[in-house]
């Protein structure tokens, strides 16, 4: 019998170990080597930074020629002060430990500042093509806009919760929607957690969820991915859907902070530019429509308008634009009509740097009303009876909203596919890796 | 057109709030009404707290017979120490807004201290059974499980990805996978993300993932779910499984001391007992099999070996027990075959009050060893292309886990039902809702 006690572990690399003249222990992945003649330079790629090492064989008691690019070694030297070097310093290499050797090279440009290939090489050697510190970047970014919508949320009284994604009934409607079979049962993969955290607001008040969505869209675009990942909050006792949207622009400003605060070096590597989140303006669909010179049988934005429409207020200082009042035949059974003009929803898209990021709104929170406009737009209310169970038990007025982080990313960072804000992205034609 | 600025949120109702004299408006839930005489108690349900208010015609503007249980309002009123109250404050109620009714009455005891109906019943009023705070109070515990690791994990250089769950292929093989047609082609949802986690320690080094994870397995039991949230991490140049296993002690501490320090309400509420996690006894497969008298024939840990191994070390002190070197062929491909004993594996199981809680182990590195496992399995390589592919590219050593939220959840709590520490479970019968 042995005992574990969690006192033994090793700490990854961070840049706070480099002074001059310190010796440096690191285990790291031979990013590339470039021989300079007298000396080599040995780039060091860990989890988050390129370190560059020298190499001579009067200083490092072990020979280059045992490494390669794409080797795993724990190599020990002494941290110097070098200005042209990443970070300020180099570590001259004083010794090093093979730990494992590919059997091939890389079949991309993985030093490569910009990995430069085709989205499709990029896809078919995707477990290499991530392995480039500008591709990896992304998803650092990825991970501080999860942290900081999260850590905003929970400060704001939101519960966090995962509900299944495997379900009965599809939440967005139409035929967008994965279908299996689950023990006999026709079973459907969640377009959005929308029944689930409405059916959490009478539970917890506030709730939020980051977890998978999945659409079977056919369309092949630059902009769509069939499985993404969902930021969603929900939120009981508001007024109106502006509580909503108040809640979206204090959010969208804690992760902007977020960013700006943790991950320099990734915003420094890829150049991003952080949008500053001041007034974010919000104008009617109508208003919108008008904006940008749109005719008058339009009823929905197509992506060219939100290009347009993004161009109008970026030339006028905002990053981002609310567009509300959508015309309620284009949004879901469970959007509020609104009491002006029953026409329109009380819902909303967020536009960022000319996308739609996120559609929210005020959500029915009455049974007779819902089951009201489910008739209204031929739906059968027998359908949705276990969703109906949480208006007739009571709800709370309440809203919300959904992101979707492969896009916040891809316009953060200006990407130009969404499939690079996505690890291993689904689409009508990868499901591998 | 209007602007949108962030700053008009109103807060959600906490403990702070209450000083004896304070005037204070809340919004709420009607939890319970039980009429007293000459005043009333009107228990009002918040996201996370019940608060006494007393009602009275002479101190109350509004009238107690507009409201009834599952209603929801905005109260106001004057706080007051009472020691007998929850928190030692009650609400002596002024005034009330009324913003929504039910149209039925709750088809569960919601407002009792336990919910004391069927797990059937449970499930089939799901929506409601959820409103008892005993109930919810679960799954402010399991958010604070998930907080808790992934605090510890960013803390200590990991990076936390999101990887797809339609898959081309299982990562743990056998028949207990669900199948989907994704765009003419089969598709599988992922029983773990082992290949894609295994794949990121390639570019991060350290990661994580907290996401849904499906087996379709048919047993019907009170331990197993069809879908639940995975708690993963993978970690590169470890030295072996140990590496894992001390890694994951600590992380279990940062857990336990996270929840205490933030989830006291629910801790208070539902009596549950943190485990101390001070060193873990860890044990062999073939020890763990004397120390409970099995037979010398035994491959496995069967559930009830798991109780007996439990109780064992509970009674010398430990909540927890890791047992290693389980029979090589009972574990995965991606297993690394121990030196000493190849018919052992380097993996291990940890139980948590006598129930399995995690898997893990140090996984192959190496190409052609990942190869030769596979043909000695009886696996054809060709069906893991894009899998060897990150091998074939090079890969430090490294190994990882897997904890299930729902059971860590069920043995926290001491909960009967592993359903019970999932807010909508799946299983063989309920895909609803």
């Amino acid at each position: 019998m042995k005992t574990i006690d969690g006192s033994r572990r090793t700490a990854p690399f961070t840049l706070d170990s480099l002074h001059d003249g310190a010796t440096l222990t690191l285990s790291a992945c031979v990013h590339k080597i470039k021989p300079m003649g007298a000396f080599a330079f040995v780039m060091l790629r860990t989890g988050r930074y390129v370190l560059q090492a020298t190499y001579t064989p009067e200083t490092c008691e072990n020979d280059l020629s045992a490494l390669r690019e794409g080797a795993y070694l724990t190599a020990t030297g002494v941290v110097r002060a070098e200005a042209r070097a990443n970070y300020g310093f180099e570590l001259v290499l004083t010794g090093f430990t093979l730990l494992s050797q590919p059997v091939a090279d890389y079949p991309l440009h993985v030093s490569a500042r910009k990995l430069g290939c085709s989205i499709d090489a990029n896809l078919k050697y995707r477990s290499v093509a991530l392995r480039n510190p500008h591709e990896r970047a992304a998803f650092k970014i990825a991970e501080g806009v999860c942290e900081g919508f999260r850590r905003f949320l929970m400060a704001n009284g939101f519960t966090e919760i995962h509900t299944p994604k495997l379900t009965a009934a599809g939440a967005e409607g139409g035929a967008n929607i994965f279908k299996l079979k689950y023990f006999g049962r026709d079973a459907f993969l969640a377009q959005s957690p929308q029944f689930y955290k409405q059916t959490c607001v009478a539970v917890f008040d506030r709730v939020f969820e980051i977890d998978p969505v999945y659409r079977a869209e056919k369309h092949n675009s630059t902009r769509h991915l069939n499985e993404y990942t969902g930021l969603d909050f929900e939120m009981g006792y508001i007024d109106s859907m502006y509580d909503v949207m108040e809640m979206e622009t204090a959010l969208l400003r804690a992760i902007v902070d977020h960013l700006a605060a943790y991950y320099e070096p990734e915003l420094k590597l890829t150049g991003a530019v952080l949008p500053s989140v001041g007034e974010i303006p919000s104008v009617t669909f109508l208003e919108a429509i008008e904006l940008i010179g749109g005719g008058k049988n339009k009823h929905d934005l197509d992506p060219a308008d939100e290009v347009k429409l993004g161009d109008y207020f970026r030339e006028r200082g905002s990053d981002f634009v609310f567009v509300t009042h959508f015309p309620a035949a284009k949004r879901p059974f469970y959007a509020m009509d609104s009491v002006d003009d029953p026409r329109t929803a009380e819902s909303f898209d967020l536009l960022f740097r000319g996308l739609e990021i996120t559609t929210g709104g005020q959500r029915i929170h009455d049974y007779e009303q819902q089951v009201a406009k489910m008739r209204r737009m031929n739906l059968n209310p027998d359908d949705f009876a276990s969703y109906l169970d949480i208006f007739k038990y009571g709800m709370p007025p309440h809203g919300g909203l959904g992101l979707g982080l492969e896009r916040v990313v891809m316009q953060l960072l200006g990407l130009p596919n969404i499939r690079q804000a996505s690890l291993f992205p689904r689409d009508i034609n990868h499901l591998e890796p």
